[in-house]
């Protein structure tokens, strides 16, 4: 199982995406275990979403042969399913280099290649820009196809059903594949979820459907059968329901469930929706991590992998980067310990308990853990009304996700002064997984917010003092960290809780004051140290803490005791921590004099790569940190 | 019609809500028509949102007769219907102050009344914040009533979808109120709005549900009855689809519809659903406007309105603060100057044409404009999959409403640099709705987004520049202008395509450049002249108008000939303009021995009352400025 089989296999011989409407059924098959093939060979070693794509293989070769993508369009839902779909649509030569830097990006993406009509990362937005495709076609008078491809945890978004709803609206010919495994990226929550998977009488629906009107004058026992259909399932009335009912609901045609493995199925499928002029929803019932044993049996740790051993699907021992515990499971274990003494604390995930680390949380605390699928905004005014009760509910959110409740967090929690404790993984950049996924904007959209405090723990012994601060705060709070392990540094027996607004200085020294938050505090002492001892130039180094407010009087002192402020954050540079030091030094009329320089994300989205190498390309290693450093303190 | 009923009639013997409670038929009647009175009589002067509260009396007496709200809680959507409310919990005598300065606020507000159980304004977060206080009171053992009052128009956002998606889930007791008028602010839209407005056999769902289980056995008949009714209806299987069947799927339990002008039928209702343990979806029918009749008969128009004389619903003369065009104004009829020319322009708002100024577009243009409900995401994620064909799609949406789709033009539209164009009215203070609707952080929340131009017009003249440079630009732009009339700057014959990374010294003066952007130029430019008559003191006035890309040259310019800098913006200070012009300078080494005063909004929610007050609370209406120059200039 090598990577070898791409340049010798079908695979190698598709030049265009229309070769794949060529070949005859065996040989579609035979590429369905090349795409496999290749697809766990490449995410072996570079890591990625495996299960998703391994379970639309089949889904992806059927829609290049019923459809003709250099006309017709189709937007990804979230895109980590589309890894077959880049090795047919041109990709195949370069897909070993995926999610590397400079190399293929693990989501679809426009500037990649003419064949990923629109870009995407987050969930649910397919529906949406799909109808955008269809509308602008109708406008301009073409006939083309346009269609999206949702899995079910994507479809319980309210952006999904927003779109969803104006699609039916609009009336427009949309086919929309709902790619159903019955999961999203863990067990999926939510009623549309129950609904989802209940057992279907698919024969029953189509049958009704097409027959209705002719049968209802001369076949009076589909009456009785309907009866005995419902009798048969578990509550009344409820038992009616199928997902095409609920789609129909939505002036959807409803076509399903298809076998999503079964490729002969899916082009009978597809020819049927080509006929329709309307709405269109087909139900594709597919497998996460299909053709794998390993993620098969566990598509959750297979959703998206490390390297691992192709061959038995065991994680690479030296895929652990680090020994040192993570920030996840920091907060995680400190959360856990927090809530055994603290009964108002209620955790709060969106769809990624795993990843989020509030697994354990949810084994611990059963009734004391909401899991509220990928609704980002939800989770959020659900909390704040939690928090209206006296409760303090901790939500664990990606940086990049939670950037879909910013409107929650201004208007139903900072507005009411609610205890709300956003705890925020993944701020800064999250490395392979590229611009829609790096945690670049958090302190910029929250920083201005009123009434938020924010936090940004300079280690993974700090966060635990950030969460102890932050349950001792009667307002919000958000604390911000890195992806992946921490310092070293070690955790307190207990941790403290620090006055909000100060920071700490964790070396003393002259003329340069450091001044940095979160991930980029141990890499600046380290380089000041080793600065140091090679200059015998001993900057002072500040972990500032605390974002909002600012550790105001300490920021006075340092900027009156040193000539130069160097500001070091994993941000963007706009309006983010640095800009927040600048306006409160300004205002202050402490800047006269100072000669101030900034480090941070620059005003650009941030590709994909390692993290260890997107810090190095934009100058915010150490050694990025140690160049700037030894030219203020020449 | 005055006001002075309230002191006279049943509202004022009300001590505390449980007095409603004790009264009899006749009595809530005759406190249905003093609520009506006094709502109409505050409201002709004081302007607010009548429409949807004179639509809810009934329900408001039925809620407050039916359960006990000194445990039990409510949470409002929206809030525009929250008048009755009001005034039967605590505020009949302080109405009178509604949406004035230290008044009584025109949303529920937790911290004006015990009784409003959660702050709203935006849209559609009822569902989930009262499954929030369901949530909690199961926690703690508690028993009270949990109950969300919402539109149809809110129940169509994606938020609200989240929401009862997870209740439907979670199975805990929770009444949801769907207050339907068959319209939001305007005309509905979506598949959702068709769903609810189909006529329904509720008898039938009733009854079905009911006696489902027994009458298997024993009645075929109903059978035939389904099959009958399907027959009568349009559309085969979408037929049997009634909102209850929709509501059920996401197991609630739907009870309805009931008139909601019919406090009996009301209260029996709510007996019924008291006695449920489970999430239960009451279907209220009311009419927007009820019991006035410039009301029932223009409800859109009486949904927010400004005084008007209570006998006729004629606007009072004096409303009209200006003859001048409001930027509302400007920007629709630019916009559809431009679409005759330019046929890629396709128009998008979410559920208001009127207030963003879209209605005359969608007149001239039907086929190029998309009212998509009240789905501020799906707005966007639309706009950008238009944008991908060529279209050049302009979403207009209120700033504070926008704050919604902040994801949306992050991962959909800036990451992608589609050219997009926000039209963003209302930006910064918005007067009488208060801190839920103030635009005070949209600079703040674009403006570290990269890719993104951000202008803002220095007075209605320069919105048609700013639409016409824009359109000129090949990627997203936002221009942002504030609620009301313009400053009288003539129009041009044609609007002048600017280069973006601009502004325009519009009066040299030496040492103090005052750098100021949209709603403040104007009052800026004028303080200066008079300050250079009074003084003989004349200070550079800059029209920064491109807050991204900053007019990078000129700024250097400026800093470098003058010794104070004086940045004004109709913003939050943090994050927004000023701290732009303060990165850019820092980083630029061009802050050293300036003087730099900014002004703003300060980092806290601004409550409600005029603009103009608000403007002179916070310093920055003319006479803050004044007061700030003659300092500078002394």
């Amino acid at each position: 199982m090598t990577s070898a089989g791409i340049s010798t296999g079908l695979l190698s011989k598709i030049r265009t995406p229309r070769d794949v409407q060529e070949m005859d059924a065996a040989q579609l098959e035979q590429l369905a275990a090349e795409l496999r093939q290749a697809i766990i060979s490449t995410v072996s070693q570079n890591g990625g979403h495996l299960a998703p794509s391994l379970g639309v293989v089949e889904l992806t070769i059927a829609m290049l042969s019923s459809f003709d993508f250099e006309e017709d369009k189709v937007v990804w839902d979230v895109g980590h399913q589309a890894y077959a779909w880049k090795l047919l649509t041109g990709r195949a030569d370069t897909f070993h280099t995926l999610r590397t830097k400079d190399g293929v990006s693990g989501f679809p993406k426009m500037a990649e290649s003419p064949y990923d009509h629109f870009g995407v990362g987050h969930s649910s937005t397919s529906i949406s820009a799909a109808l955008g495709l269809a509308v602008a076609r109708d406008l301009a008078g073409k006939k083309h196809e346009v269609m999206a491809v949702i899995g079910d945890g994507s479809m319980t978004a309210g952006l999904a059903f927003e779109g969803l709803n104006q699609a039916g609206h609009m009336d427009r010919k949309l086919l929309v594949i709902l790619n159903d495994n019955e999961m999203s990226i863990s067990r999926n929550v939510g009623a549309m979820s129950h609904f989802l998977s209940r057992n279907l009488s698919s024969r029953w629906v189509r049958r009704f459907k097409k027959d209705l009107e002719t049968v209802l004058n001369s076949v009076p026992g589909i009456g009785e059968e309907m009866l005995n259909y419902a009798k048969r399932s578990e509550h009344s009335l409820k038992s009616f329901f199928t997902p095409g009912m609920l789609f129909e609901a939505f002036h959807f045609n409803y076509m399903g469930p298809v076998n999503g493995h079964s490729i002969k199925d899916l082009q009978k499928a597809f020819k049927l929706c080509k006929d329709l002029d309307e709405p269109v929803l087909l139900h594709v019932m597919t497998k996460k991590g299909k053709g794998y044993e390993p993620a098969e049996s566990n598509p959750t740790h297979f959703h998206g992998v490390g390297s691992f051993e192709p061959e038995t699907g065991q994680a690479k021992k030296f895929a652990a980067l680090s020994n040192l515990p993570s920030y996840t499971d920091v907060f995680g274990s400190t959360l856990c310990n927090m809530a055994r003494k603290d009964s108002r604390i209620i955790a709060i995930t969106a769809a990624m308990p795993e990843g989020t680390g509030t697994a354990c949380f949810a084994e611990q605390f059963p009734d004391r853990f909401v899991d509220v699928g990928i609704c980002e905004q939800h989770a959020v005014t659900f909390a704040a009304g939690l928090a209206t009760q006296g409760l303090r509910p901790v939500v664990a959110i990606y940086s990049t996700f939670l950037q879909r409740s910013y409107d929650q967090i201004v208007h139903d929690v900072c507005l009411q002064n609610l205890p709300v404790l956003f705890c925020i993984d993944r701020g800064g950049l999250v490395g392979e997984d590229g611009p829609t996924h790096h945690g670049a904007f958090d302190l910029s959209y929250l920083r201005h917010i009123p009434n938020l405090v924010v936090l940004v723990p300079g280690s993974e012994a700090e966060l635990q003092d950030c969460m102890a601060t932050a349950l001792a705060h009667d307002g919000p709070v958000a604390i911000r960290y890195p992806r992946g392990a921490g310092y070293g540094v070690p955790l307190r027996p207990e941790p403290i809780v620090f006055p909000i607004g100060t920071g700490e200085v964790l070396q003393q020294g002259e003329k340069v004051a450091v001044i940095a938050v979160g991930s980029r505090v141990q890499p600046a002492l380290e380089v000041s140290r080793e600065v140091a001892e090679a200059t015998g130039r001993q900057a002072t180094i500040f972990n500032a803490r605390s974002v909002k407010p600012l550790p105001e009087q300490q920021l006075l002192e340092l900027a009156a005791t040193h000539d130069t402020l160097l500001l070091i954050e994993e941000n963007t540079l706009v309006g983010g921590f640095s800009s927040g030091v600048l306006e409160f030094l300004s205002d202050h009329e402490a800047l006269d004099g100072k000669r101030v320089r900034r480090l941070g994300i620059p005003d650009a989205f941030v590709e994909h790569g390692k993290q260890k190498e997107l810090r190095a390309m934009l100058g915010i290693d150490k050694e990025g940190i140690r160049k700037v450093l030894l030219e203020l303190l020449a």
